[in-house]
């Protein structure tokens, strides 16, 4: 049986690559993780979501539970069979999106009571349950259930928000049913304050993670910000276990993020984008929706290997963008998380070769050139 | 170069299997069409319908001349290129769906006058546009500019209707480009007439097409009545030349159509279907959106060797329904194109085995079993 353990290798700086080896597979870091909310990456087979370099997707235990029903998933033999995803599975503890998407909820000190925005059916969501829900999907990664803290937040709150939290990630902890090759992450709450970053990550490992995650940022208080409560968090975090930035970001969020020593990613913007006809290119983004590239006949990215680069005109991904054709969004989905794991493939590489800060001056270049239709 | 050629091969009946050579590729028939209305099979990669066993896809003149524009995708090199689907490729004339979603439209003898549902703006096909266009899109195989008539329709308003059509049929070949490869398909109207179908059949033949279509069937008429016009129009079509039912059709529709001669047809029923959670299998249609597929853990249809039937559960497909995600359209298309195609290569071997007759019983008797799940 292989043990659920993180393998750190290069090193340049604060950053560093390494393996998380899992009971469904070993994942290269840094890495990013698209997310498969409802049991499925949106508008990707599974086979193409691997195809992009994705090793791990995420599952949303919100939805999940509501729709089809954890105990439904667990008969029909756990979310990775469920969902023809054999690889490793990170699930939330769904404290984010009760918060964000539920209607009439009440929540008090051990969690959290609140009706589905798809029936109105009544739910609860506590540590114990949360933990639970996750070992009924057969989640690879259990995330410790917590509460978010908004932002912004004063002293006080973001304090006694993340106490809250440690408390309720002891009873998560307690919760956990350990099984070889699966792991369970605490989660750094404490808003923009150093001090509060500090107490949660010696609350955490004083508890003892397979791994930690950084929460409760990417939530306005923007890139500057987030950078700096990476400073602070990061170094108190072991040194042994993978670190996740929860809900990021841009591809400047990334390269930044792993500067400072982050192991793992997820956020909704490569595959949402796809949708919207947003595209990220080693230009910046492109707009696909924009007149300008309705008789163009290059790729979106000349550089990049997706088959919305490869066989396909911006002209064609323009007009399948008009017509609200769903191949577009298949297509670009599938253009964006192949940029997103080429960047990560790039930093993986610049770590391994220590020329990560040429790397990161390159990208930034290029970003800043602008897209060729613009020109 | 090759010749736009039609070349018979086994007989079963009236049946027939045979070899269509054209400028893209070779085409097995009988075949089915996939619909690929605005330059994309929806929620399918040219790949994807390729590896169903599609060998021609169908474009909609009306839906492209609007959108991207005739001349938009000549400049951007021809249709082929454009959506990526390097085989024959026949186009529709856009007759039939400017009756059935263009506004404010005014006929007069020479073609029709109308408004795009899109935005309103006005444009025009007659027969020599209609040619033109599918020229520019560059369409294996142009089909005339005719009136679909509708039904029911009086003898006499059948008559003027397929004599108008007559007389654009030659305005539509007289336009028609000849090019090594191509080739342009006449249609025979006349309603349910018996005398009105052999004189459109007579008329065409005149002219002299490289095939003949059946049109103005699938209109609410009945199969039966659509099978007694069969009876009638296809011995007296050309036995050199394919024959191709226009819209048309259920599974059954298939079966008895090539029972009476016929070789090539369209319908957007298997891919519509697919987005509405509606399957075609070997046991008749199946409805994904029912809640008593909810913890089936079996395929779709046992003997299916699509992606949908071969990794997923009932379950996992009522589930991407239920949440309208993107992926069930995709499976589910997937898996009724494929079905189709497995159907119409059952047709073709029962033909050259000279068992058609029992692949058809066989076919109803299956059919009429009743899906698994409602045992």
């Amino acid at each position: 049986m292989t043990e659920f353990r993180f393998e750190p290798l290069a090193r340049d700086g604060a950053a560093r690559t390494g393996r998380l080896h899992t009971a469904h597979g070993v994942v290269q870091t840094p890495t990013f993780m698209p997310v498969g909310t409802a049991a499925t990456v949106k508008a990707m087979r599974p086979e193409e979501v691997a195809a992009t370099g994705a090793q791990i997707v995420l599952g949303n235990t919100y939805h999940l539970m509501l729709r089809p029903g954890a105990e439904r998933v667990a008969r029909l033999g756990g979310l990775h069979r469920f969902m023809n995803w054999p690889g490793p599975i990170l699930t939330d503890s769904g404290g984010f999106q009760v918060m964000s998407l539920s209607q009439l909820r009440r929540m008090d000190k051990d969690g959290v009571t609140f009706r589905s925005h798809l029936d109105g059916s009544e739910h609860r969501l506590s540590p114990a349950r949360s933990t639970e829900i996750q070992h009924l999907l057969d989640a690879t990664i259990t995330m410790a259930f917590d509460e978010c803290t908004p932002f912004p937040a004063e002293p006080e709150v973001a304090a006694s928000s993340m106490r809250l939290s440690m408390g309720w990630a002891q009873r998560s902890r307690d919760a956990f049913v350990a099984r070889p090759g699966y792991g369970q992450f605490g989660i750094v709450q404490g808003s923009v304050y150093p001090e509060l970053r500090l107490e949660s990550a010696a609350a955490l490992t004083a508890i003892g993670f397979e791994g930690y995650a950084i929460g409760g940022l990417a939530v306005g208080e923007g890139q500057e910000r987030m950078f700096a409560a990476l400073d602070v968090t990061v170094p108190a975090l072991p040194d042994d276990r993978p670190r996740y930035l929860m809900g990021v970001g841009k591809p400047s969020d990334l390269v930044g993020s792993v500067r400072r020593g982050v192991d793992m990613f997820d956020c909704v913007l490569p595959t949402r984008s796809g949708r919207t006809g947003q595209a990220f290119t080693r230009r910046g983004t492109v707009n696909l929706r924009n007149a300008r590239h309705q008789d163009d006949q290059r790729p979106l990215d000349e550089e990049c290997r997706c088959p919305a680069c490869r066989s396909y005109s911006r002209a064609y991904l323009h007009h399948l963008v008009r017509s609200e054709e769903v191949l577009g969004l298949m297509l670009l989905t599938q253009h964006n998380l192949t940029y997103y794991q080429d960047l990560m493939a790039g930093l993986r590489g610049a770590i391994t070769a220590g020329t990560l800060d040429a790397f990161a001056a390159d990208f930034e270049a290029e970003q800043a050139l602008g897209d060729i239709s613009a020109l």
